[in-house]
């Protein structure tokens, strides 16, 4: 399978949300511009995106709901219940647990890390939490290729390196600096006091 | 002024935070390949950005830390505290009280809204929650232009239609679909379940 672009990959997770919340409303099929309205793209982006599934709309009923939803799973979702680790555990890190909590079968946090003794050997928002000294082998060992990383800035690359020797191929960062990895693990930023301030910003110039 | 690229805007306010810890440890001047390496960007790119703010670095020392974070300040910092609204205090809203509370003095999140009747008249993390009927009015009233938005899927659209007619010109939003606003509005899209599964999809690639 040729490898589809991150963005592309960004709008068929949004596309099946959208799509779960039409099928809820007692729709069977959708229209591309239909999609694209509540996507925000362009009706031939959707189109284009959709081809990558190897789905064809039909002319005067457009795309079956859920076909759609079930080829978009098949490319995102893994056949078996695919883990993943949350390091830090503190406010965000809390409400990152609640967020995903039962959200996605087939994409849960199953166990989580945090330096604070105070937290560890518990379980917390449905999550067994360990120490520190527990990930490398609770990761390498359960074959955990994904995490998130919601601790403090300054703990933050040598968090990331710990998890890449332990074998991990993506992180999810909420910490403020960017991480130094290696070629072969995807890392997504997202950095919040950066988003607010870039909104504050553009919203002050406005005004 | 002429309008910075937004991704511009985001790399200033992220070299800000890596200034501050470097001046935290010391020192007063630093070059461009050492923030570039910070940051995770080129040189090049660094000098390019600080050229936005009329930064020029000396041959020999390199740039000074003070000025780069005072230039930085002047360009995003309102001169007066400047407000934002949270609506939704769920785990989520939270959670982001909590990450900013003094984190910036002249970026504070002022007021937060909720629908739960549990939640409003109280002071939640240290920040008011309102009911949703006092939005349109406080926010008028106290002339505030930045919102978060962390509330359900649901109810994303709708509070955003409130948001841009109490006069709010850019929203910071964690809800899980995209919003429709005007083009004078601003919108930041940080949706937590599509960025995790665009993470879990390029690390399962590369197992």
């Amino acid at each position: 399978m040729s490898r589809i672009p991150a963005n592309t990959i960004e709008r068929l997770s949004l596309y099946r949300r959208l799509l779960e919340r039409t099928a809820d409303l007692g729709r069977t099929d959708i229209y591309s511009y239909e999609l694209a309205s509540m996507a925000c793209v362009t009706p031939a982006k959707v189109r284009r995106d959709l081809m990558n599934l190897g789905c064809i709309g039909n002319p005067s009923r457009g795309y079956s709901i859920s076909e759609l939803i079930g080829n978009v799973s098949v490319l995102l979702d893994s056949d078996t219940p695919r883990e993943i680790a949350l390091v830090g555990v503190g406010n965000l890190g809390r409400a990152i647990l609640s967020y995903f909590r039962g959200r996605r079968k087939n994409l849960q946090i199953s166990v989580a890390f945090d330096s604070d003794r105070r937290k560890t050997g518990r379980i917390i928002v449905g999550c067994r939490c360990l120490s520190m000294k527990e990930l490398k082998k609770t990761i390498t060992e359960r074959n955990i290729a994904a995490a998130i990383l919601a601790v403090p800035a300054k703990a933050a690359q040598e968090t990331a390196d710990k998890l890449v020797e332990a074998g991990i191929k993506g992180i999810l960062n909420y910490a403020p600096v960017p991480l130094r990895l290696p070629d072969h693990v995807f890392a997504e930023n997202r950095d919040m006091t950066t988003a607010l301030e870039k909104v504050a910003y553009f919203a002050g110039l406005q005004e």
